[in-house]
């Protein structure tokens, strides 16, 4: 079991907040937002954050491969290579908005169906493999593959937070990547197929019933394997998933909080959940999805998002566009007068 | 009528939106806010607002003196005086916000009920008088009043337009102020009192009962002569919210886009684009308030609020917490690589 956050600074931070020149509650969300870092950070009021980092894992996905090419996405695959050389160039959506809040951003390639060593260990250090087994019909990874990619997510933090990370932020890139996504909630809710399968990009309604069945046949070919958060991962997951997973047990073992952006990295909490229990008390939610998995998935962990701007974008976009919230809170605590200090 | 935002550059943004290297419509509402950046600025891709000036209308008002003296807030209209003081030293809510986005915020006495003659014409020079009517009893303003405030918010708005405004903020400060705004959205839109009147700062339902009487009295009390926008000002409104119609006016003339609070400038916007048929073009709306009269008022005007966040603290704290995302839209749009730009 984690440490929890220091129930002590946000009592401080509750009885602050009680106290500013403000009616009752009228910050609304960003009370609890503000008390929710207070927690994180040990202090009362909290630091804004300052040295936000962000990761985009990136991985393709066997589904969209073999019987069931482009049957769960609307988009090819060799799209996910080519975004990641868009990070690199600083031209992805997440990269616009990570130079707007002054976010140290990084992309990682931990299972791209491409060569892309070109581009160097920045990039390539920790790669397992390329794409993933078709979870309809194999697993996606193996034993020492899904060890490897928990690994890699584990040391992906530990450089973030030895940089100086004060908050952190992953997120995902990868053609078909809201399928696996779908099952890792799926497995780990006891959910059907129905309840949690989404348009992702953009399917139509015979590719969303053809997605249906791809996570319900994984789901049944998973079967009781799936109790295990390893085993969920072997199965239904991906290096990119896996590698978030470990990433946000990384992140909640050090103390740092994380804000998370849609469906993929809400996936990968619920394995983290599992992993170790106590990461969620680190996270806050930034974006809703439109994918019900999300959903589903947060009303169990007990959060709500920030936002919910229908951005379906993925690469933490969600989470980064709701960053300066996280420090409106913290700057509201600490800057506001107190209703004592105004002159009657 | 006024000029209406550009459709050429509305049109060559939607068609940049949809080359962009993303799933068609990925950004959300970011999308609809980048092309109505675009079109208010009449160029694509839109500058993100750099130059964004905000202006906080402090008042007074009747209707929680007297016979009604605390009885529509939880709060004594001393309060108001002393938030323009914590405006003035940089401490109120709202201040925290502009300093964090880099927003220009000026506080304006344009009818608080106390002798702030030592904050100086900086703040003082527009002023219009003492509170106002109670409007359950008598009109608010007289003609001459009603007149002189929206020339003074027409004069405010023109200044901050001189001073390089690229987007403009309007919020307001007065105890009691969500009375006379649900009240003038009640009497723009034809509803009834009970269909308008919320708890503002958080009223128990005996003051909840009675703010609804207040305002249905008002309403009755005037008739007819709501049709007329300047009437409906003297009658139901005071020298804030005259003001506040005066400079959404003067925004949409001068082609400054308006990001919206909650229900204050929402209910000023109703009368505003009642004296010059198309200012709402003009305005998106920042938050979603937690006052019934901001939604009906909003769904007539046909706009949506980027956040709903459960702020209820007015002083243009809401626009502010969303300005960072009209940045994001204009950014976006320019930053991204297109689709036709990824390597295959």
């Amino acid at each position: 079991m984690l440490t929890a956050p220091s129930a002590t600074a946000r009592h401080a931070a509750e009885q602050r907040l009680a106290a500013l020149a403000k009616p009752t509650g009228a910050l609304g969300r960003l009370e609890d937002l503000a008390a929710w870092l207070a927690a994180c950070q040990g202090v009362c009021p909290p630091r804004p954050p300052s040295a936000v980092r962000a990761v985009v894992l990136a991985g393709d996905h066997g589904v969209t491969a073999g019987e069931s090419r482009d049957g769960v996405s609307a988009y090819p695959r060799e799209v996910t290579a080519a975004m990641v050389r868009a990070f690199v160039a600083g031209v992805a959506g997440a990269s616009v908005l990570a130079r707007q809040h002054d976010v140290a951003l990084r992309v990682l390639d931990l299972g791209v169906d491409a060569d892309l060593s070109d581009l160097g260990t920045a990039v390539g250090a920790y790669k397992v493999r390329r794409s993933s087994g078709s979870i309809d019909r194999e697993d996606a990874l193996t034993g020492a593959e899904t060890d490897a990619a928990i690994a890699a997510g584990t040391a992906i933090a530990e450089a973030e937070i030895a940089a100086g990370a004060d908050l952190l932020v992953v997120g995902d890139m990868g053609i078909g990547n809201t399928t696996p996504a779908a099952a890792l909630v799926a497995a780990s809710l006891g959910a059907d197929a129905e309840q949690v399968v989404g348009r992702g990009t953009g399917v139509d309604d015979v590719r969303l019933a053809h997605k249906t069945e791809v996570v319900a046949q994984a789901l049944r070919r998973t079967g009781r394997r799936a109790a295990d958060p390893r085993q969920r991962l072997a199965a239904l997951g991906s290096a990119d998933l896996a590698a978030g997973a470990g990433f946000l047990v990384a992140a909640a073992r050090a103390g740092v909080p994380v804000l998370l952006d849609g469906i993929v990295p809400v996936a990968e909490l619920c394995v983290a959940e599992d992993l170790e229990p106590g990461v969620v008390a680190w996270c806050a939610a930034g974006h809703r999805s439109t994918e019900p998995a999300q959903r589903l998935a947060l009303d169990k962990l007990g959060l709500e998002p920030l936002l919910d701007l229908g951005l379906r974008l993925g690469e933490g976009s969600g989470a980064l566009t709701a960053l300066p919230l996280v420090r409106s809170a913290a700057l509201l605590l600490d800057g506001m007068a107190l209703l004592s200090d105004l002159a009657p």
